[in-house]
């Protein structure tokens, strides 16, 4: 047999089986009305286990293939009926009543102080308001609630400052919202109160630094001492003679230093991304970027059952992150960004669907990422 | 009608898919014969995305839904393709020659300075092994390679010393491979020369130590100075009278300090994971834990298609990671650990289909993780 008379057959197949699957998701829309009609809910794992049971017993050697083929078809029964009910009503709500424009910042927290880089990602969030700065996310998150700060400004990648599971942590505890997030370049550069690099003796910074700007600093055979921030450090220089500081232009600047060398890092394309953070949430028609988190037991195929969903209403992925649930063996929280706008209709009942089903589920924002 | 009435319709609905989805599977079979004599590769994405555009455009409404369910269909038919064909042979190769016992350890690198919670972790998987210290992970895999080292002990979670992508990063242009992994918890302790908290004046550590034990600091009006290391501030308090530091009771021991306090950690439940690296691969009978990386294109539904099928061959998945690959916009690189041995054929077999068909993607070990 040739490759084409087996195309054929398969073609064949397919005609079939499409509109049996159309009519499975007919019935899947009038076991909604009746759902609806008797307060019952959309998830019944018992009859789902039930079907999946039965149809792979049935299947001998295609057992495996054949549960996934039925819970793929349940589950896409279950989000019509989802979208037909209007599920997760609390959050529905939230997100239509959220206003449209940010309100003003007339105060911002971040880490550090003066010259850090996340000193630098505030001025390009918030180029009108005031910094003010603190030695920890707690810290930040305290001064937003209590309203001395009306944003906090927080590294949540390829960052030493914490991790992004503790940013969410506190978003969560504090119920919070993520209102902008910013990617900024790493870009190091030598500075120092001397003028010329021949004058330098040692060279501060912190070791993550100190690290990215290696083989510069062992061409010019520096002296790298680490310090326990880059713009301590640049502090640090401004007052020492012979010293120098690898640290940010911005912090050069802050501390009136010269800069003997720019771009010292040793690969480009290195980022951090910040997120912005605030106490109510607002969704501006242009916002791009979807932040969701949730947990999931540790069972076979759980997320990829979530992330089909994600994939049918044609929403992509721009982030994805696991941590097992501290005392809880075996069950995950996962960290999602993706691409959208709960203006879109599919968007929005999705989220909604999640919001009804999983566990731990929590909207986190819908914002514009720069 | 009654929620029974249609339930029984959707029975026999499934009734008639089941031997229509089984038949299809028997022609992937046929299919795979005829490409194995002729040597046609198993992915052919026009005749895929052909049928998914003529399928999706007889299903109306459903549109979305029909896409999704003939993904899955295509996606298990190249598995069973895959696996009759034995794909992957030359990761099948290397698999199949590796050895099933680890070399002796006569030396191994980890960071920093004795008394560093990596050279505790050393201790602990290297017993018998002659400690070497080194200050960057670039370092570590020198030593390695240059067969200073036997293996390389290296934090990836939890950690401020880098991230796991440049681990992993690491480990691929050194061809190395994972040989084990270890989760230690992180338990800080007060360690001074003074034998009583009443004579400490100043407390050093690292920024992210003194953070996660800032309650205890605070209740007892400690003063707390950031230094550039939980065991250099051993090494500093040793040296200073009226000085403590926080650390771990290894390098309070190695710097012969006296305990004041233990568990001083604002919250338990914290752990550091830590991998071994070496230069040749072994996989013992009783590994238990699987690393992969590769890169996909940032298209709707990528990831789900992937993840389907850890699911449909019963694998755990334990971590994921996705971050951006430097320089290539909308691509991703992502870092998977799941449970499982590659004894087992599905199993293997996955992995071998997978290094066929997607991009970047590398086998990084199947090893005990204890």
């Amino acid at each position: 047999m040739e490759l084409d008379d087996i195309r054929g057959k398969i073609d064949e197949i397919d005609s079939e089986l499409l509109p049996l699957f159309i009519r499975r998701m007919e019935c899947a829309e009038k076991v909604a009305e009746i759902k609806a009609e008797k307060g019952i809910p959309v998830l019944n794992e018992e009859r789902e286990r039930e079907i999946l049971d039965c149809v792979s017993k049935k299947a001998g050697r295609y057992a495996g293939e054949t549960r996934t083929l039925f819970s793929g078809i349940m589950s896409m029964s279950r989000d019509v009926q989802h979208k037909l009910l209007g599920s997760g009503t609390e959050l529905r709500d939230t997100i239509k009543s959220a206003g449209a424009s940010s309100p003003k910042a007339e105060t911002a927290a971040c880490l550090g102080q003066k010259g850090s880089f996340s000193h630098e990602a505030l001025n390009r969030m918030y180029p009108e308001a005031k910094a003010e700065f603190y030695s920890c996310f707690g810290d930040i998150f305290k001064a937003v609630k209590s309203g001395k700060a009306d944003f906090g400004v927080l590294p949540v990648e390829n960052s030493s400052a914490g991790s992004v599971g503790e940013v969410y942590d506190l978003i969560l505890k504090y119920r919070f919202y993520i209102s902008g997030a910013l990617s900024l370049p790493v870009r190091d550069c030598l500075a120092s109160c001397e003028k010329n690099i021949k004058g330098i003796k040692t060279v501060y910074s912190h070791p993550q630094a100190l690290k990215q700007c290696s083989e510069f600093l062992a061409k010019h055979g520096l002296d790298a001492h680490p310090y326990s921030s880059t713009a301590e450090a640049a502090c640090m220089a401004a007052k020492t003679p012979g010293a120098a500081a690898v640290c940010s232009k911005h912090a050069a600047a802050e501390y009136g230093l010269n800069i003997l060398a720019n771009d010292i890092q040793n690969s480009d394309g290195n980022r951090t991304r910040f997120i912005t953070i605030g106490r109510s949430l607002f969704i501006s028609p242009e916002a791009n970027k979807i932040s969701l988190c949730f947990s999931l037991p540790h069972r076979t195929g759980t997320l990829y059952a979530v992330l089909e969903r994600f994939a049918r209403a044609g929403l992509n992925l721009t982030k994805i992150e696991s941590r097992p649930i501290p005392d809880k063996n075996f069950e995950y929280d996962f960290y999602l960004d993706f691409t959208g706008n709960v203006k879109s209709s599919g968007t929005l009942d999705l989220i909604c669907a999640l919001y009804d089903e999983l566990p731990r589920f929590s909207f986190l924002g819908n914002y514009i990422e720069i």
